[in-house]
């Protein structure tokens, strides 16, 4: 799979196109022509007109549908700001391919394919279906005393998400999901959201998996200590391939690189909750368009959640009061999101089903 | 189907229970034994509990799923209380049997059996699959210059929806929606919001399938001078059955029949929009223990939804803007509801899949 050339992540980027408002129109004229009042499908179509603007008028129907779970291990752990021990990311890794994790739970109920990607696990793996061995370190180091990951790195797993984007367009996979699992990966998510967003540390901070009070406090200082170590006290917004190497993880690295090759050839990308978004704003600040071809599956509990979505321009379609990561927002979203299409290309019009329409 | 015997309304309602605790407290703890952070997968894990309560502990998987929309005229059209003519009701129904509707899409992608009753359409339909025809009679009165039903029209009426969810029963179906298509259906569910919650008029009354703001005063002032005529002004809460009687519909009134038998019978009832939750409401204030066997799929657009959902104690799954009925909303949320019990049911435990508990 590795031997395979992938194109540069220049070239990706410069790929991102806006999408057609033009779509937008004819998705609109179509939608109002529906034997419903107008506009009462509400969100609804709102994603029918963002989905067919992204596959510009001419959805895949029926959608086929993925999942790409990317796991990685990350230094700071070592600071104590997880709940649950480093080791966990392995073990949920072998949970994923025994089949009884969450993901797996609604991935196989809506007819989702799950991919496992080790692109950084503290681990080895034997080969097995559906998890795919692409490590390129065995976790970040601690991004308080050290760069999170080189330069390198950060190319080799932008590689390996875009190698994943490049797998499911094989595959015709045309509504795809970006999940995550990695001990330790909230704390890498609210340094990116702090970053990009501006917010402070306390403002984009939770509990992650469930830390107490002086947990959380422990993790507040932590961040504190690692931006001002990286990129100081200054105002401006540092170069987001740079905030991936200080304070970043090899999974966010491959979401971002997924994204990015998923937008360039419009495949419509799920967001799942905090870490998976803090991919995607890498993404939106390295190409704004990308933005046009993503969704918000949900709204985590994790607090910087909300100032992701707002700074990309994103609405969440649920609302759940999840904080559990793994693509399982993302997914729950999308039998949602292949309704909105559903209606828009088999309702009736008022005119082929005899029905009178608003009085004047 | 009317000559089979149903049980009387009054041995229905006494045989409405309370869910038993004990399963809650089960539920929690099978929940919290799963690979996932304790109380992460939020409003799911609420969800998944309650199911698991109705069904005493054994959740009939895979849950068979039906939805059954109950269409009926209302006499109160005379006053230009709706944005569309009174003939759209029958309309629709053509609509429904021949496959073009919201609810037909969404029935058809989420693997929910559709049927559609005929409880007092102003128009006669041929027999058709999937269409019921239990009329009661061809709309109801204009409730602003008499009582919209008579007491043996309301009987009638809840002993179709009663048959309905006897039907239902013998398929075998667990997880239930009713939906309903009634033009100036709006305006007999704000009646009765205002008198079961004792909110304003105004606070209860929208725009229903898009009324101009001249035509939601027009709509207020005849709510107002409706419950004046039959209500006074009394700040007693009236019998809900003579609320039905009043300002009620065929179609609700076959609604809270539907939700007490199947409340009975231990069958979840996921309830759609404004008017559904008002047969809801009415079959709450009937035996309030009903309340634990429904689920909200979704809050609507109208306003005095979200009054009717407090009053009853519900919180809706779904917030997307939605105001078209035909049990459009509930239907959405049947996919998370059925998600919520497979991740009870089918996630590996801490123990099972080897995976790290929480560090104390």
């Amino acid at each position: 799979m590795n031997q395979i050339p992938i194109p540069s992540l220049a070239s990706v980027v410069a790929g991102v196109e806006q999408i057609d408002p033009r779509f937008s129109v004819e998705a609109k004229l179509l939608l109002d022509s529906l034997t419903k009042p107008i506009g009462s499908l509400g969100r609804l179509e709102a994603i029918a007109t963002q989905m067919f603007s992204i596959f510009s008028g001419q959805i895949p129907l029926p959608l086929k549908r993925a999942v790409y779970v990317f796991a990685a291990d990350h230094g700071v752990t070592a600071e104590g700001v997880s709940a649950y021990p480093r080791e966990v990311t392995a073990q949920m890794v072998h949970n994923f391919v025994a089949g009884g994790a969450a993901i797996n739970v609604l991935a196989r109920l809506h007819d989702v394919q799950l991919t496992v990607v080790d692109v950084g696990v503290d681990a080895e793996f034997e080969p097995s279906l559906g998890l795919c061995l692409m490590k390129v370190r065995r976790g970040s180091g601690n991004m308080l005393r050290e760069p999170a990951l080189t330069q390198e790195d950060v190319t080799a797993a932008i590689e390996v998400g875009m190698r994943m984007a490049q797998a499911a367009k094989d595959q015709g996979q045309a509504l795809v999901a970006v999940g995550e699992m990695g001990i330790g990966n909230t704390t890498s998510a609210s340094a990116i959201a702090a970053l990009l967003t501006k917010q402070q540390i306390g403002e984009v901070t939770g509990s992650g998996t469930g830390l107490d009070p002086d947990g959380r406090n422990r993790k507040l200082n932590v961040l504190r200590r690692t931006i001002r170590r990286h990129f100081g006290t200054s105002a401006e917004t540092p170069d987001p391939l740079e905030i991936l190497r200080c304070v970043g993880g090899l999974e966010i690295a491959a979401m971002t690189g997924f994204i990015l090759f998923a937008a360039a050839n419009e495949m419509a990308v799920v967001c799942d909750g905090f870490i998976s978004t803090a991919a995607a704003a890498i993404a939106f600040a390295i190409a704004p368009e990308v933005s046009g071809y993503l969704l918000a599956g949900h709204c985590s509990e994790e607090p910087g959640h909300r100032h992701l979505l707002r700074y990309i321009g994103l609405t969440p379609i649920l609302k759940l009061g999840m904080r559990l990561g793994e693509g399982t927002g993302a997914v729950l979203a999308m039998p949602l999101i292949e309704s909105s299409v559903r209606l828009l290309t088999e309702m009736a019009t008022f005119s082929s089903a005899g029905v009178s329409t608003a009085k004047e």
